[in-house]
């Protein structure tokens, strides 16, 4: 079974999925599966740590991929994009930030341009300069987003641009998500959660098991853990993950956590690097309560295609 | 046409489309021209002006209507309960609070209990204490709401519970957001800020107007406005508005604002009676960027079910 939309047209993929790049949880192994499933994977840029990236390119074994970038990060390290760009990347995909400084590159490269986007204006500018692919990220999603949610932002997008394919992400972990997507009008989507509790994903298994006990009124946005992980995030974006110990003590509280930063990072620090999750970040959003398994990257593009085009022939909410 | 659901079959409706019972918005008129028009149109309790609530329960001229209350407001002023099930309502609508000693009541009168929850703990709780239909809302909606995206809390909530309709909530103004909320398993839709602007919507031509200016974008979260008119909304809700002037002044500042706050709220009161937009709240959520005209309700229902068809016909984001 295939679902066609411009988005696999565009792609040349058999379904119109998306792996979101996420920091040194899409490597190349999850990205590589992803594609040879049929979707495309994405290599999380991340923060730029080039020595990674490198070799996760490589373990990407010359799949069909592409890879992401932190937009406002990537400006302080430029010549990523060429890394990337050197591995003939399939597409780039930029979020947060300015894509005009690096759209012209990209696209020499004969990569495909993706540009995620966080309200109507950033769409609307992306669209303008000169976006292949617009991804509109609502505030449900994990890791950084801002404040609208994805149902009304996609809707609204797609109502305001219509010269190119416009991807939901954020909330989205199954078939029936899919599948309400290609309502919205929506030519694919983009999942992150759904691909961190998965075989090759890069997630430590502690966390994943956090994220399969997890419901989506446990996560929460904030600022706290990249004060932590000294992250310099601009505004309006906060970072989601798992509610646990630290938010509680810290969220809501942050002027009193700057006067104890170095302390308090160095205890962060140390949590991360043992694995406890009641104070180092899992990073997934409200799709968490969906996630029942840890499957393989192409079962869970099997599973969804398939129970999205049953919700297609027989709308789930229909008698 | 119509769509058959669980939700139509236990109201006994024609199209699972349910009008959000807005405080001095949604009017004996608004709401039997959505019953009479197929849906189920709900009166709004609101903070409970008994004179008000008798007066627009007479203008229904009972019709098959429901009327819906803030439930932490009630519990201020039971007897308004008994006000509305006097007039024999098809369903009574309660949000925002614990439902449990009402459930009872409202049975007892013949009607249905539809419970509004904001969260997967809060529908589960519902659920519990009987509702026989929830509504699943985002933090998209207008008015109140709290933190979590339409889309996840509904798949989230319709997994875990199935024994009820549905109905989801929050960014929803179109046959497209129907469609959608369909695939999520969804048995209807609540809206509120499609039906703001409608004919019979008792919000001031000029509030409407501001509401077709707008987009998802300039709209906000606040607790600014409950404070300027002397609400005392308990938590985690907030008031989602266009963004204005005076939200521009006070959002972030609130406990600058606590100082000032006797003249502030002279100064609120006095925008809100000479209509003055820049100063007082429009009250609509993220899907008044999808509002173009201001039709009867009649009409807007009977768009949405004409586009909804079409769209589970052939998918619009499908080639």
């Amino acid at each position: 079974m295939t679902l066609k939309t411009r988005l696999t047209e565009l792609l040349d993929i058999k379904h119109p999925i998306i792996q979101a790049p996420m920091a040194f949880v899409s490597g190349g192994a999850l990205a590589s599966a992803t594609s040879n499933a049929g979707g495309l994977g994405l290599i999380g840029g991340g923060y730029g740590d080039q020595e990674w990236l490198e070799q996760e390119l490589n373990r990407s074994h010359n799949a069909d991929i592409g890879c992401g970038f932190i937009t406002w990060s990537l400006v302080e390290q430029p010549h990523l994009l060429d890394v990337a760009l050197d591995a003939k990347p399939k597409a780039v995909m930029l979020s947060f930030g300015d894509e005009k400084p690096f759209i012209e590159s990209i696209k020499s490269a004969g990569a495909i341009v993706i540009c995620q986007v966080q309200t109507l204006v950033q769409a609307l500018a992306a669209h303008d300069n000169g976006a292949d692919v617009i991804v509109a990220q609502g505030s449900e999603a994990g890791g950084h987003a801002a404040i609208r949610g994805t149902i009304s932002l996609v809707r609204e997008v797609v109502d305001r641009i219509d010269t190119v394919p416009v991807v939901a992400a954020g909330g989205i972990a199954d078939g029936r998500g899919l599948a309400a997507a290609l309502m919205l009008g929506a030519a694919g989507v983009l999942m992150g959660t759904r691909f961190c509790a998965t075989q090759e994903s890069l997630m430590p298994e502690q966390a994943k098991e956090r994220a399969l006990e997890a419901t989506g009124d446990t996560t929460l946005q904030s600022s706290v853990v990249d004060m932590l992980r000294d992250k310099n995030w601009p505004g309006p974006y906060k970072l989601r993950t798992l509610q646990n110990d630290t938010l509680v003590q810290w969220h809501g509280r942050e002027q009193q956590l700057a006067q104890d930063i170095d302390e308090q990072r160095e205890a962060y620090e140390a949590a991360t690097v043992a694995r406890d999750y009641d104070h180092a970040a899992v990073i997934v959003g409200e799709a968490t309560g969906m996630l029942k398994d840890i499957p393989t990257a192409g079962e869970v593009i099997e599973e969804i295609i398939v129970e999205a085009e049953s919700c297609l022939a027989n709308p789930p909410g229909c008698l």
